[in-house]
Formats: C-alpha cells, structure tokens, sequence
C-alpha cells in the first residue's frame, strides 16, 4: 500500500508553478494576481481563503483579498466582480462560498467573466468540461486529476466508482474520468444516496473516489484487494480530546480500507491540500491565456 | 415485452404542443418560430432539416429554412446566426450539423445565443444541464427522457447503463438519468469503446441506453431478463434487397434482446422521431421563455 501525498505533490507543483512565475516576470514584467471576494465572516470560509492567499505568496503571485461585510447587496457584490472583470492587473478571481442567504449564488457565479472564474464553477466552464473544450476545471476533480497524473496510476479500462453526484465534485469527476485521454477512459459507475447494492459496484472497483461527506462510510469490506482509493471527504467531527474540539475526518475508514489498497489518499494531507493547489494551476492558466 | 413507441409518444406531445400554440396565438396573437440554416446540400442533412420543417408546419409553428451555399465562409455564417440573434420574431434556431470542413463548428455553436439554442450544444445550456439549472436539453437525451416519463418506467436505485460518451448523447444522458427527481436518481455506468468487461455491467442493467452507433452490437446473451432497452443507433446499412440500397439498423440486435426485455424502443420508429419532437418543445419553451 503507498500513499497518494497531497502534501508532496502539491509541493513539487507550488515549485513547479514558482519557476514559471519567475520566467514570466522576466519576460513580460507582469505577476499572475489571483483576487478572493469574502462577504461576512464565516470561520470555515475565512480559513480557506486565508490559506488560498498565504499559496499565492508561496508561489510569487500576487493576491487582493476583498473583503465585503455580511449585510452587502446582491447589487453591490455584482457591482465588484465587474470592476474585477475589467481590471486587466486580475488575471483570475474566485467568490468565496457559500453567500449569504440574501444573495442569490447562481446570480454571482454566472457573472463572473468566463476567462477568470478560476473556481470553474461558471455553467460555461462547465459545459466545455463536458464537451471536452478547453476550460478551467474546479479544484477539487482538477487536484484530483493531479494526484493521479503524478503517480501514473492506471485508469483506461479501469472500472471506476465515483461515490456523490455533487456539481462541483462528483459529477464533473465522472465526466473526467470517462472522458478520452489520461487520467481518463475509465468505465465509471456513478454512485449516490439512491443507490441500491453499492457494494456490488464497490466490490468491482478498481479506482473508487468517494465524494459522499459522510465520515468513514467507506469499510473495508467494500473495497476490492488492489484498489486505489481517492478520499475527497472532509467532515468536522467532533472530539472532545482535540485541542480544537473537532478532528478532519474522510469518507474512508483510512485503518480497515488502507492494508487493502493499492494506493489511498489520507485525509488530511491528501485532497484537500491539492485543491488550492489546482487554483493556483487554474490561475497561472488565466495569466497564460492573456 | 412491450415497445416504446416514439411514433405513438411523438404524436401525442405534437398534439399537446399544437393545443398550446393556439392557445398563445389567441393570447398573444403570436405564433411560436423555429429557423433553420443549412449550409450546403448534403443528403442526410437535407432529410433531416426537411423533417423539422415538415414537424413545425404540424403544431403550428412558424418556420424558416435559411439555404447557404456550400462555400459559405465562417464570417457570412456568423452574420446570419447575429441576425437569427437578433430577430424577434426568432424563438429558437438550429445550425444543422455536419458543417463544411473550412468552418469551426465550436464557433458556431458557440456564436448562437443561449436563449435560442434550441438543439441544447451551447457550452452554457450543456453546462447548466450538469449543475440542474433550466436549460436546453440536447433534442436525443430530452427525447429519451419523454419516453421514459410518458411510458412511467421506474428509474430511482435502478442499474442504467449508457453506452458511449458521445458529447450530444451518451454523456449529457448519463448525467440526465443520474441526476435527482424523474427519470433519474439511477445508479449510472458509462461505458464506451474502452471499457472492459462489458458484459458484466450489462447483466447488471435494469436499463441499458444504447448509442454508440456500432450495428446491433447489442446481442441477446448481454442483457439481463426484464430490462428496458433504449435504442439510440441509427446507422445506415447497405441493403440490396432495399428500394433505397439500405437499411436503418440500431445498436440493438432487435429480435434476440427484445423477448428478453420488458420495454425496448424500436428502430425505427423509437427515438428518432422523438428527436425532432424534442426540438418543438425546446422551441416552444424558447417562445415561453420570452
């Protein structure tokens, strides 16, 4: 059994990503800037942005972090994401989620110019994902994509389970993984809450992603000898010896699944870290393009 | 066994259509309008153009056939599609496809405004479609959708199986029949040119959609006892004995898996005609939509 490293790989690439942004600056002057819009002051949100903006450091790019108070309008937000969409320094920009509840998300997304929505969650990006056209891909498949790239695992003719049908993470996983090419032309089952037998299909897998959010719901007696598991799950589960009163948990119960396993990502230090990883890929791209 | 009747299914949505266009033309003394831009004079395109036309004139649509010569260049192509934008008297049109080789396709197809891209390939609609907004559904996969619903075929924690992952067909399909509500919330395993084990996936089908264009691929000993079978091959086979030199042979070897299942559509007369009847309620809900 080996593990996939999220910590390792993201490293190679933020290094990978730091020699290009240092070509670029000498040769045409300009640093890729990638902007993050925070409205309110939620804690889970302001972790993951100040950890997105701390990557951007790392790799030499800049960063603008906006910060909007809760009570902002649907009006004012939109009014600056288009000051973002015409400000030529922003290579790419992402809104944090989820919104307040008085902001409609879809109104948001779908606003933010095709060329810079780093997050891919934009319907247009999405839909050239599926039709296989050049587009961003979100993070979290993308980082995932990436793990497997890096460790050249086998995936044509593979049988592959996606666990969740999500927007942002199942579905456009299993796009991805069907698709033509490397990491690609897998059969790929999708799983969800309706399924019957999950088993069956488990048992049959040779790559199982599992995107459920539910901590450990992935046994041991699930998975097949040789698989290679992807665990893109990350639940706050309370824990009262934790300092910070909850631990990470994964959808996969890591000590029966792992002695089983080919290859397994842990959580943390597997997904997670490759999803602002992805970002900052999605954002030297945007700086490429222009 | 019984069939799913594209013939029978068709007309009965023609003639709901054909009472709702009355009804807004009493209302709004408009009548809903589909245009059509062939370009160049091939034969298959023709028929089908010819089809759609043919369909309009049924329920009571306007509609439009907009001949250019097959020397069209891309420029003069996109200032017709700009003018079809514009029209508003144009609900909804469709370029007919194959285009001659010296045009992007992507840049058609991209150029036509999502409000009336009837035949659902816009980047934007086919995105939409995965995050379950309301958008255009490919004319095949909406066509397969109405037979499922008009014949009430359960879906929900069923085994589908789509074969191919054409970006028209096979995947907007899987996406549709995995998705939340009816029909969908199936488990779904795409399969395609790759994939390996294929009979093992199939026996495993409660429903098993056929679309990867290969004649009666699908033999009698692949399918499991009670499936429902969707037909989407139509492929054109040389036929002596024929008046016309061919034959019209779906994916499926009809006369093997028919006895063993308890719905199959046809070919033809399935999900052909339910094609083109697709496209008058994209239409009409195009005319709505305004």
């Amino acid at each position: 059994m080996a593990i996939l490293d999220g910590k390792l790989i993201s490293n190679i690439i933020k290094n990978e990503i730091a020699e290009e942004v240092q070509l670029i600056k000498l040769k045409n002057g300009k640093t890729p800037c990638l902007a993050a819009i925070l409205v309110g002051n939620d804690g889970a949100s302001e972790t993951y942005v100040a950890s997105k903006v701390k990557s951007c450091e790392e790799v030499g790019f800049q960063s603008e972090l906006i910060r909007m108070p809760s009570d902002t309008t649907e009006a004012e937000l939109l009014f600056e994401i288009t000051k973002l969409n015409n400000d030529p320094k922003i290579d790419g920009f992402i809104v944090q989620l989820p919104l307040p509840k008085h902001i409609n998300e879809q109104n948001i997304i779908q606003s933010i110019s095709i060329e810079k929505d780093v997050d891919g969650f934009h319907p247009t990006n999405m839909g050239k994902l599926v039709q296989g056209l050049p587009s961003f891909i979100p993070a979290t498949p993308f980082g995932i994509i990436q793990l497997l790239e890096r460790y050249k695992i086998e995936t044509e003719g593979k049988n592959c389970v996606v666990l969740g049908r999500s927007n942002i993470v199942g579905t456009p996983m299993a796009i991805l993984m069907s698709r033509k090419g490397y990491p690609g032309n897998c059969t790929v089952t999708i799983c969800h809450s309706k399924s019957k037998n999950l088993e069956t299909h488990l048992l049959q897998a040779d790559i199982i992603i599992a995107a459920l959010g539910i901590p450990e719901f992935l046994k041991g007696n699930m998975v097949k000898a040789g698989a290679v598991v992807i665990d893109v799950g990350i639940t706050r589960v309370k824990d009262e010896q934790s300092k910070k009163g909850f631990v990470l948990k994964g959808d996969v119960k890591f000590d029966e699944v792992a002695p089983k396993c080919s290859f397994i990502s842990p959580v943390p230090g597997g997904v997670g870290l490759m999803t602002v990883t992805s970002l900052l890929m999605n954002t030297l791209k945007a700086a490429k393009n222009k």
